[in-house]
């Protein structure tokens, strides 16, 4: 039978039927006053959803390259600094702080657990030489959200990095309030829009460390980008992608419309009704099941199924991409991405699917059962928000 | 909480997003060649949905357009013809025939009831001098489809005019095969195209009692239209509706590489699984319970609550867009509409919403229990297609 | 060499991007609050179009259904009317009024002459049963744009029509300062806007008549379309062509930014150009040279040269699409159309490509002579707007 | 009057707009085996276009990015390189190498004059340490095409990098044939797509230095990128963007249905064009009047004329964008762009929009003259191709 394409995947996510129609504008330039009215209120919007005062450039890039830009940005060879390690993202900050020369303490988690602040607090205290922490907002790989007020505060001597990815405009994330000094993001996330941009807010304490920074870099380097900014209006330093942000410009629009603190909140059902959902077809959930987890929900493949199996049943017979798990976990969990463009009825249409999958692989579910412990979660009578 | 907009009305329907972004194509002249390719290969994919080897004359028109030019092409003031009316849409006719000096034998039934063919056998022998007989494939405000293989037959000596706005693609209707000599559709349900384009078949039959037809036509007319399709490559009589017409030739790829036989199959089982879901969630069907009813579904109203108010909360607190009642069965009727571009979890959704809508309006229901039925519908195990 | 497809035919005519975008959107319900407001926009914008306060109906139909509809509404079969005829659509208008049954008296004028409202004047006088007179505005089919207050004037004892589908938008016409009654309209022309789209303003004296009018008629019925737009917001009797009047929505919008009396300044300029060019390159103007020909340049073919060959050259070899002459003036005349969305560079284009086309047909032209005398109208030093 | 927007900068530039309307697609996951066929699709074009059996790998990234990329994966610090200088561009590739702590021989050149491929030979020959020569094709900033199969001939000892930004797809460039290892592009010149990818295309020699190579790098790095693309179907190492990269798809089917040479000859013409008006318009040439310079042209700003503000009048009055000069250039020099979507009448509009301004600006032109130039290059009996 016809499926509609139904994405659930933790990334690229879908964008809004405004922000694809935007997609078919023509090309202007960069330099024009059109575009350049368009990139303040984007400039301005991003700060809006960033909660910061602070800067926020974009690159033409992925997350991964924003990243890069921050280590570029930061840090001189030799440098230390200090990685949280729960999850695949976790783990790509430690290799990327190693590619760039740095000596990473690493801080690791086993898949699925929440980083301890008070050992982040601990670390740090026991080498004062450590110039920066990194921590992973929400780890994609497993669903868990780390508590990043608590990091900032047990990390508040040193510059603080959050790996926002696939957490910003979904999880709560107070920048300014919590202050934390680089906050890295994509725009195929949360933000709605076409993957290809990433971002970056950086404080003046951050800023103040990239003056000494002596890592060779050119394309993601800050001063150039703080220049170029400065104009009025403010640019890029390169060629930007301006239909991506043109997009973008949409995008934000309808964020900031439905309001940052409701965006949260919806996360936060969206999370609740995905846990509800599988605890109510009988699976058993990957991670703590709280409410901090609103990105992403992962869950144990049960036993005697094929967890790889399962993933391309409901792709392939139900249109809907949920992703399965990854490195070691491949098989083992499967993932629900819920960050971004996505209401009530997509995570019914997920636990449904999940369960005629899991009924067509000979596991005993009884079919709405997950569903209907999901429909509670959005009835006015049921699990309160 | 931020809702999608999901359109379940009978129409207009959604249209899959490779038909909007179509809508995003600049203008190109109705004369130049590559718009004679999209309209030859258009034409001859109409011909294949409609099962038909006759012409089928597009027009820029609702479906209403089209079959008030099959009463201006048809007759002469004064004709007689048999209108079987068991909705909205058999009654619209009876106005059409009227207001253009027909006479007009109404074979009238309840809302939700279907024509009995016998009946119309028995009308077309008791009066010799009636030249036409005309029913509705799908009645939209009803859910009701019609036998019209049987209809056929029974009125195989007068010229057969069959209404398929809201039918066409979604319902097997075998046009040739069953000897049916106009059929009036619309692109805006089963054809996956946005509003604004009006079909018309018409058999060798029918284009000869078109010649002697007097009525006052223009726009409309059939002599005209043939005219200009027997050009090569094939035109309109007047300036098409470019971009719609482009559109459809993008929808009508995805319905012929479904395949007409799978499309029709598809929507059996849409209509089987609003059926089950209504009836799981404690609600009674209106009209017949068969698989005939695949365009759409109506249900009851239960007692103690506001049919309105159903609707509109099913709108404003899940953004889900089904319709009520038409005339005398306003706020008692809900109707979903499945014919087009919908798949299970379109289906499980509405349900899922009917299910939350009707719990806050205090009317008990199971949350699940509807979804459970319908998804035993799209299960392997379950009600087989 | 590759050539970008530019259209600069009569209709229909490009579309500004914009309104493509829009045309991506997706189908959104047509009793929803939000096309509501798109829709109630519209006709407060099309009000300000047609310099109007009178109601206009806007149909799912090409301009052709709407003066078929005028034709329904407002007469009652043997009525007498009077048609201006000098071009093929003046013509078009006996055969509809014929088919319809009227009474037409005929005012009929060379291709390319303009209509002598004195004549109208008498025809009116000399036969008091006329109930009603006709004329184009812009015959598409010459280029020629009567002179519609002098019209107005002439007829204002009858109830007056004017064919407006390639004028409105391009051409002054104020019809409620010059007492018109009824205009229509269709969307492919100035109003930039794809094809599929009719428009009719209906006066308070036509509204009466119409009530009198006993002529058979349903879809285009002005009585039900009233009552439709009485509701609150206004609706259509029948379901919307949703995405064409969202793309007019974005249409209007940008011609009313532009502003309507600077859009009547800009297509004169465009008129001039384009006659200025065709002069400066050696040919001869179709049709008076002035500046009330603002919607649709004609010029002979000269001597020696194929006709259609030069019109097929034109698109071939430089990708732009002019149109030839109609009926008796094919293969004589070309004919450019530049009703909407064009500016200066689309007639600068379409001047060089004739020269160049020309060239290639052995006509001895000077390149670049037609086109300085166009640029001469653009420039500020130049023949004066 | 209102202009339409006419993009002729050196990039951003216009794209068709079949690839604009593909921008309205929805977004699909980049591991999905439909995302799979594209990009399988797109790798192979590129090949096409690039003239290579190498890898030609995607970033998300601007050009920019693509060059900071080479940069890093093909040297280690202290590395020496020869950088041909003669504009912007070759300048900027200057500036990389610093900051990435090569030690680079610059070979500069006066903005507007060629690379001498002897010096080029020379240089090498003088210090057998310089381990790579780096030349970019097209200089954007003056419009001067280097020869680059004799830059490749002289430095064949090395490894040859070229920048293709601006002039890949506009300017003859045989990769294979003549022996270049690197080539770095962008999508929003040649290739006809909004601006966010980077490519760059490797050869075997190439990727031995790379493994050499210590500079440190993740998000570029070849390797990770290798990996991916040998997989099938072919990935990119980090998430991809996803709508640009089916947009592309678009733009390199209508590329290679033109063909690549023709789209070579295309851009030699307009390059033609674009001189010879400018010299039958009375102003001079900055740089080389050959053929070569395919891709943008430039010109001295005649004495008396503001430079800036002829661009500036161009854009405002005639809704043309072309560019001024960069660095000591600004205000002496202006250039259009006509490397993509760009055909003759592009250039006809934007020769006549410069003699309209430069005749407000009081610069003695004879209108029509320069235009009058550039058609004779595109008539049959003018200067032949």
């Amino acid at each position: 039978m016809m499926n509609k394409y139904r994405l659930m995947s933790p990334g690229p996510t879908p964008i809004p039927p405004e922000v694809s129609a935007a997609g078919a504008l023509p090309i202007i330039h960069h330099r024009t006053p059109e575009f350049g009215e368009v990139f303040t209120r984007v400039n301005e919007a991003l700060k809006r959803v960033f909660l910061t005062e602070n800067d926020v450039f974009t690159y033409a890039a992925s997350g991964t390259g924003a990243f890069e830009g921050a280590v570029q940005n930061l840090f001189s060879p030799g440098d230390k600094i200090l990685v949280v390690n729960n999850g695949n993202f976790g783990g790509r900050w430690v290799k990327v702080g190693k590619a760039f020369g740095l000596e990473v303490t690493e801080l690791k988690y086993d898949w699925g657990q929440k980083a301890d602040n008070d050992e982040v607090a601990e670390a740090l205290a026991n080498d004062p030489e450590i110039k920066a922490a990194v921590c992973v907002l929400s780890e994609t790989s497993t669903g868990t959200v780390n508590d990043i007020e608590g990091f900032a505060k047990a990390a508040s001597n040193v510059v603080t990095i959050v790996d926002a990815v696939s957490g910003l405009g979904a999880c709560e994330l107070r920048t300014d309030d919590w202050g934390i000094d680089v906050v890295v993001a994509g725009s195929q996330k949360a933000l709605m829009t076409p993957p290809g941009l990433g971002f970056v807010s950086v404080s003046e304490r951050a800023m103040r460390m990239h003056e000494e920074a002596k890592m060779p870099r050119f394309y993601f380097d800050w001063t150039a980008a703080k220049k170029a900014y400065a104009k009025d209006p403010a640019q890029t330093a390169w060629t930007p992608a301006v239909s991506l942000i043109i997009q973008l410009d949409v995008a934000l629009r309808q964020l900031l419309d439905e309001g940052v603190e409701n965006v949260f909140g919806r996360h936060v059902l969206l999370g609740r009704a995905s846990r509800e959902g599988i605890k109510g077809m009988g699976l058993s959930l990957f991670g703590p099941d709280e409410d901090l987890n609103s990105a992403v929900t992962a869950a144990w493949v049960p036993e005697g199924v094929d967890g790889k199996q399962l993933v391309r049943m409901i792709f392939r017979e139900h249109g809907i991409q949920i992703a399965g798990g990854q490195a070691d976990m491949a098989g083992r969990i499967f993932r629900i991405g819920h960050c971004g463009y996505f209401d009530a009825f997509d995570i019914i249409a997920t636990i449904a699917a999940t369960e005629l999958a899991l009924e067509s692989l000979d596991f005993p579910v009884e079919l709405g059962k997950g569903v209907g412990a999901a429909q509670r979660v959005f009835s006015k009578s049921g699990v309160t928000a």
